[in-house]
């Protein structure tokens, strides 16, 4: 059963205010036209307001007190979004790992464990690894030998965190996701081939990041891989050796950024951005999905790259006409000299 | 050693008409051009049929009997490549887990287990989770609380199923993968950063879906995200929270799907397929390999976007010429009003 | 503490000629202008000499002495960046796995293992798999049903090797790294949706190969998947069924090639190259990142595709003029026959 909520206990969570029956009760969130009775639901935008209509929630978070709207029991706050995000903690109903060792984790010996940490089934701790206060591992996480988790973190199954590195307070890993293998460095070498340089610096991580599923982030491969406060990261985003990410920058799905390569912060990547290595963005920088970044960025900006997406029948003589351009840039010059 | 099979046999199990030699014993596929003695091959296109001369098959899946094929003995059937994916499936050498619980595996007291499932080792299966029958769990798996496998499923090593998501009958998931990690969501506040909006709904999977390795599915933020019946995902795919795949949709490798997408059924995805959040695509739509989806699709066609790939030099001209497009377009319009 | 070694000592292992102290004590390696005393450094291009006089480096590497370096001691090698990653490997700080079987390792008592062997914490390696000598599996690697490792072989945490494949010597694979899932194919059938073809094939796997974090390589549908000797892999990078790689080619992060597609040896891929199937590419072809590949590249050379990046107000009319190039052709040949 999922805890009730008094709506006049929700209002006082929020600081909002309450117009309507303060009584009744909330058990649940729900999308505003699919909300069920007992659900709470909230309208970030104007243009959604119709979809009260369609939904039965029992009381909604709004901007500003609506007078002719079907749910009549309304908290009123700054920012409805925000108030929702706040109350997706109270309603999340994640079973946490208990507040003990579980007897299949293998912890060593010389690993030093804070107070009411969580480690679940089959967690490997290594030689000399820290993890803080409150800190849950999920079941099959791996936290190698002399990495340093700080408090109230949550690493989800199967995550993996090499030895050495370092996570802030209340960092938030999902499944699979790798932090500390190898940077891609190697020497090229007539005799030897490709001469792997071991990469002998760490990923260091700052408080309040997450990151999403089956990423992949780099050590440095003398100085460290950063990623500051307040970083978030959405699933498979790659991050190379050495690279920097500057304090709340938002990272979405599928991006790449290879070594070396300087994030400032505030900056925000849509889905696939792809960003060479050696590279300077500077703070406030935002990429559309899909941009490729070639070159530094100096000011605060909106970048994209790409082209239009097309039938495949025209797609394919854009193909051609895009091959013909550097031939068409002589025939305009050559039509104007005329 | 292989399990052998008569050609008739083969031919009973696959309804084919046989020419030739029904006694010939079959311990294997090959292809066309490389397979040995024993082995059966497929002609799926009349221009792979010279290959045939240059194997050793004893035997030939075709749609229509052909005389001077140097395969003389011979299964008849209507369309042979689907005769071959039948036949794969009796040469399969995948070695099953056994059908136990194996010590080394953590299963909760208040877990459920159908009749046959198979349990490898240091597999987690968590509280109120439930495993139908047949099901097969291979090394390192992790099952989250309260979620349920539906019955002859196969969960290859370590992947992980995170709590009260939900998967089908007859759905394979393929290593590494991650079912109902967080979606990106995220309030921003200047106080705070990025407020997380946990995420409550969950992942939805129907019957016969098969998931690649390496990919990420995220668990809805208040409704589920879902995956319908007969969906094919292959490796490393992002799929965002609340997306809905329709019936036997198709995605190749490294696609990513941004949140609160629809995709209709029947449609097929190249790799590298980057499509944007919030749109809806209609049943039946393909999409060319790296074609980027800005904008809903309200009716079935093939659809593409991206430039030609040129050698570096010619490439570095184009992207200049690109750049001067709009310029270009004045300069025409200049010519045509002289 | 550090191991320490005396400059002498680091010129005898590098074959370098010593000018300065030889008895000064250096116990790692610094960024030029980063480095610490008892660090060594290195200079691999001129434009970094400036460099050295804001760090505190003990020793740097270089091509030629330099008589007006604050950097007094020097060791003179023919390539200071090949003699750089050399030295990387003495002073790798990583804790190697104890030379044993970890007990909460799962052994098949049928798998062989040679001499050497390093097991970690829940390990698990099955029924018939081979493990060569001096190899080491970090904690939570699972080693399929009949796969077979060869020596001095490093598997960090969670990668996951399916039955049968085959690695050879000196192959290091990183955290999350799935080998051996099955390959993306099926039959499409009216009746029954798309009918799996199970993956008879293995991924057989070269010497010095390295693979990087979640990268998905999958076994072949009837032969194997090959990647050759002395490949570099970098992370999340998806190879297809039946592709081959071939010699000391380089592979950068988020790279998709699709299947059956044979890359020659010594050809190199930057970032999100993709790579369609059924292709063939010559030796010594090098990607840019991003580059779409639709054709097979029968010769060396230096391939690219894609757009520029621009300011999102300046790209959405570039998207718009790029969807009119077809017609602007048809504009620019009616202005040249007036």
């Amino acid at each position: 059963m999922p805890q009730r909520y008094l709506l006049s206990e929700l209002a006082l969570l929020l600081g909002a205010d309450l117009i309507g029956n303060e009584a009744v009760e909330i058990f649940g969130i729900g999308d505003a036209a699919l909300a069920q009775s007992g659900q709470i639901t909230f309208v970030a935008n104007k243009k959604y307001l119709p979809a009260l209509a369609e939904g039965q929630a029992s009381a909604v978070l709004l901007q500003a007190p609506l007078s002719d709207c079907t749910v009549t029991n309304q908290l009123i706050v700054a920012d409805p979004y925000l108030a929702y995000a706040k109350l997706t903690l109270i309603f999340d109903d994640r079973p946490k790992t208990s507040e003990s060792i579980h007897p299949s984790a293998v912890v060593a010996p010389t690993a030093t464990l804070g107070t009411k940490v969580k480690v679940a089934a089959n967690c490997v701790i290594e030689d000399g690894a820290i993890v803080g206060d409150n800190t849950e591992l999920c079941a099959g996480v791996v936290v190698g030998a002399n990495a340093k988790l700080g408090q109230s973190c949550v690493l989800h199954a199967n995550v993996t965190i090499a030895h050495h590195c370092i996570l802030g307070n209340e960092v938030k890993v999902h499944s699979g996701t790798t932090i500390g293998s190898d940077g891609f460095g190697y020497a090229p070498s007539k005799a030897d081939g490709w001469v792997k340089i071991h990469q002998l610096g760490r990923v260091v991580i700052g408080d309040q990041v997450e990151i999403g599923a089956n990423c992949a982030i780099d050590r440095g491969a003398i100085q460290d891989t950063t990623i500051k406060n307040g970083v978030i990261i959405d699933n498979l985003v790659h991050i190379a050796h050495n690279v920097v990410i500057g304090e709340r920058t938002a990272i979405a799905g599928c991006v790449g950024i290879a070594g070396s390569t300087t994030i400032g912060s505030g900056c925000t990547m849509g889905g696939f951005v792809a960003i060479n290595g050696h590279l300077t963005i500077a703070d406030n920088v935002h990429f559309n999905g899909g941009t490729v970044v070639t070159k530094s960025i100096d000011e605060a900006g909106h970048y994209a790259s790409g082209s239009p997406m097309q039938d495949v029948r025209t797609w394919r003589r854009t193909m051609v006409r895009i091959g013909q351009l550097d031939e068409w840039a002589g025939r305009i010059k050559a039509l104007e000299s005329q």
